[in-house]
């Protein structure tokens, strides 16, 4: 049951890394919603691998096939359902690792929760592969959340130590999602080419490094969410921490806050230039009490270095109860932060469109 | 439908700061569970305020009845109710702010959501009090969890620019739950000196401070959780927002895995001195693919400075549309996040609670 | 996790027949809905025990306390609790059966699940004493459903082989409340007083004797349900077996449909005195996939006969392993099924206020 | 999210008559278990038209393809996802109808409820076809349930007027399991002919029928289901009223308690032959306070007759607001009853097994 999320608008992800396919299903789409099988291909090609050289050179046809739930170019109102082939899979490759579980993968924790039962190939379900139908459905949810001026962007906010410019505090939609538009989606392209060194310096010592990401959502209607344990930072932390390699959130000025002062933190009322009521600041992130007050939704996320690398790491054989170095083979990303930004923009976008859903 | 959470130990939270009582029901604990009502005021008492110059000087009676559930110092299995009358309020206080939303509160964002109708007084429903119910459930949770060898402590990690020693990657029961049973609850006392200064320095500038909390737990069953939405990391997150004020979570090292390489950030798997399989560091937080690995599961919060503050402040008339300044009278924290500790510990014990019940 | 049932208005009951107290909150209700304190103690009154020779003679002072969510008069949009003290118990009467499980009792099942753990004095958590909070929580719904012009009536449609007139195919509000403000809740009196007198014939022979209730909603609005799993009959049917001795339910001529050909059984569309689409029968009791069709919502369910009796009964020892003879002392009802029909209208709103929460 | 069930064990439906596929995924299933494709196939076959005439001709190639959660004949632990192609489709058969809602269909519930934007040809989302998936589903949660020694049984118990021999209150597998493995599924075939003769006279006149299927459920451990909302009733009631054209269903002696006597009702306890607890009778159904006796788990439910019959019928213009007439043309079965038996059996396996995961 665990791969499922959301009440209202409900998606269901299957499949593992080298079995048949994978894909989704999501229930409670609203009927009629026009819906661009174009647009659809040209998100998923964001977080699509083999496009650069930051990426693994797995070639993916992640062309989905919709089997239900669209007709005409329109959703129906009954639950989507689309399905992603494997094929460039070489399984091979990850044999050997089944007796030695990969540093901080999944491999360990699966061998104790299903006893060996599992099938792991290639990361089994835990596959960032995974992520790809989480692309299909929030590419759709994305497509109906424009449909009523709700836009979410997001971009690398930095890759070890290299930063870039976080967006402004009221970005417009252009703004917003610019950085989705570029081959590597930063705001600022000198920042991004920093980044880029960074990942080049660590491939180049079969090293990996991470990263974080900036996003937010602008457009929201003032008064959604709900107290306590349904508020937006719950439903969306909920959400963001089934991306894989997510290891921290945090909204608005989040860490920061906690160094500052009431005076510094507190977000100021006042009468904006539109005669609207609205806030100097912005450090709640868009959010108190859990609920949006109409500033721009903003969150950040960390996103670990890519677990596989291809240095010899420590490891222990689970059949032996030894200590074992192991070498991965394969083809893998040296970083995989900036491939999480399309995710986190379509997991993000599953979460308000299930939001709306409710009211 | 906001103010509950849990799959199988479902907590439903209730009270408005200054209606008739405020009150939890847990539904779902386990029968015939030995529960001290003794230690639970003890628990309950460490977050309470009014004892010592860093918190509010409100006195609240916060002895809880337990009106089912609990029969000759057991638990029933059946739903607990606990309720605790509401006293000490002065209404008064707040009345003149029904117009006035202060800054960084839920004032403006509950008139949005519920048009002026919801009772707001002393902050309603949103009101830090409603996380002494929490402590009444999550109290006994701690308590059963005990019997289970699984223990949960918290501290102050930092408040302000001062900051206290973390955990040690392996504590022991007796240091993790070390720091509850000071009145101020840290590992380091002379580093809790400091911090206390940066908590009277704010005070006395009418003014708050923020602060954050690491959290561990240890004797946790590894593969406990579950892939995807409902790994521990989602199930924890999406409680832990629940507390008011907190507006950041990262597990293990977090965002500072962020910065790291891979070759850093993995955590190289042994053989530890008792012949089991660990890992040699535990930048994972005990946690790889959402399910525990039997390493403590760690992790950190921030925790805003108290949003309400005596300075003079910024706000709008909700009903003249006009800029105002606010003075805040009444009594208030200058900060929360040392007694947010014990509300951690209370909601990740309910969460671990809920997830052993599911296995 | 079983005494809680609801989407977004949430119901969570609690409390066992001899603890300390009993009761309900509701989490989700709308904010600002006038509520008569007044109007809720006559419903409460319907399911009273004590008031009539058909009932047990137990007094029960069901006047709840409510702690939280009403205010002035109006619900404040936060999780309403209500408590009712547990006061004319006798756990005496209780004691010995400890060992002797009651035929067609939960007794057994709940020594089974709860291993002897559970609280079971007078039936503990599963005794009728639980369809009071029931009723608190369903009278204020129905209140706020009258609101919406939506009404819930039932009645007694047979009582062993008595048998009630059926409500009108097309009832207005009186005539589908007519029933409930009476003593003997059933449309036609004459017909009432034969099942009156077949409850006082088992009573003289220390028997019961069981019954069906009718129940409509008039006023939904057409187009109200989901499809397949969420349809109106699996909300219905999923809440209504939470009433104790519950055997089975139908909608529309539910399993009179069994024996029907499709040319009588199906509902013919006509366009209506007032020009709106119709159906002339409704075999289908306003249910088509799952969904309402503006005909009134009908569904009848069957309710056992009390399985306290005072005649002796076949029973076990539980420690001994040994087939015993007991006598159950006590206050027990000849008949429940009319104490059934205030509690199923109560569960109904409850059903249908969620269901309109969630448009 | 109306297409869902399940809480551990969660199943997720899709799929339009008309559109690319329908299919399901089920999410939830234990690890390891041993899975026969062509057990499999038999058990569908079960439910599948055009094999007789009694059903109707078209031909579904229900083959599916099942795109992960299987592995070498295992169920890997994560999500099975299974397909089936829609190809025989005639989409001309239903073209005319769209503006001429089918008496007793969900065609003019499901115009209100989408506005005329849902895909409703050939039934869409609530057509008979949509069974297919969860016969998928339910046979493998059958083979599973079988590994743990509990098997599911069901047959015709009654078509129109004519009626079969129930179960033995005490049935063997294969006592259960015999009318399953018929072309007609009842205990005694001398019923089943006089139940076929009814269909055939219904289908001369271009008419359809009725009847009940008796269901039952042996090797189930005692002390299963939890009080109130979750017991077994709820549970099962709440999921079984998701297949299509089901509108009553019963536990036990159900409707038939409501006219006995508590002292005829009752359950007597004993010590059977095996020295174990059980009881003389089953008016209980197998269930307790929501809670399995270990006594065999019974229920009925009542199947309506088709609502697609060749006879004209009288309905509305959904356009014109005038009352027309309308003729049916295209294929139907003049009873559903039979087919309906198999997924009554993947239902209730669905919903057993998920309730074993609980545990």
């Amino acid at each position: 049951m665990a791969s499922v999320f959301g009440e209202r608008v409900r998606v269901s992800v299957f499949g593992e890394s080298h079995g048949g396919g994978i894909g989704v299903v999501v229930d409670g789409l609203p009927a009629g919603m026009e819906i661009s099988e174009d647009a659809l291909y040209s998100f998923m090609a964001r977080r699509k691998p083999g496009g650069s050289p930051f990426s693994t050179p797995r070639k993916e046809s992640d062309r989905p096939t919709i089997l239900s739930g669209l007709f005409e170019g329109h959703t129906t109102g009954f639950p989507l359902c689309a399905t992603i082939c494997n094929t460039d899979t070489r399984s091979g490759d990850y044999k050997a690792l089944s007796d030695l579980p990969r540093p901080s993968h999944a491999d360990y924790t699966a061998f104790l929760k299903w006893q060996g039962q599992a099938d792991m190939r290639g990361g089994g379900h835990f596959s960032g592969r995974l992520t790809a139908p989480l692309c299909v459905a929030g590419g759709i949810a994305l497509q109906i959340l424009a449909q009523k001026g709700i836009f979410i962007g997001a971009h690398l906010l930095s890759v070890g130590n290299a930063k870039d410019q976080p967006y402004p505090m009221l970005p417009d939609a252009d703004t917003l999602l610019a950085p989705g538009q570029k081959a590597f989606p930063v705001c600022d392209d000198r920042c991004g080419e920093a980044m880029q060194a960074e990942i080049m310096a660590a491939a180049k010592e079969k090293d990996s490094v991470g990263g974080t990401v900036e996003c937010m959502v602008i457009g929201l209607p003032a008064g959604l969410g709900d107290p306590m344990f349904e508020g937006m930072e719950n439903r969306i932390a909920g959400a963001v921490f089934g991306i894989p390699a997510i290891k921290g959130i945090e909204f608005g000025s989040g860490f920061g806050c906690a160094a500052m002062r009431g005076s510094q933190c507190n977000d100021p009322f006042c009468i904006d230039e539109n005669g609207k009521i609205a806030t100097e600041t912005n450090h709640s992130g868009g959010i108190q009490g859990g609920i949006t007050n109409g500033m721009p939704l903003r969150f950040c996320v960390a996103v670990k270095p890519t677990p596989s690398i291809g240095q010899p790491q420590k490891t222990v054989s689970l059949s032996g109860h030894t200590e074992e170095t192991l070498v991965i083979q394969g083809r893998h990303d040296p970083c995989i932060a900036h491939r999480a930004v399309p995710v986190l923009e379509a997991v993000t976008a599953l979460v308000i469109l299930d939001l709306l859903a409710e009211q």
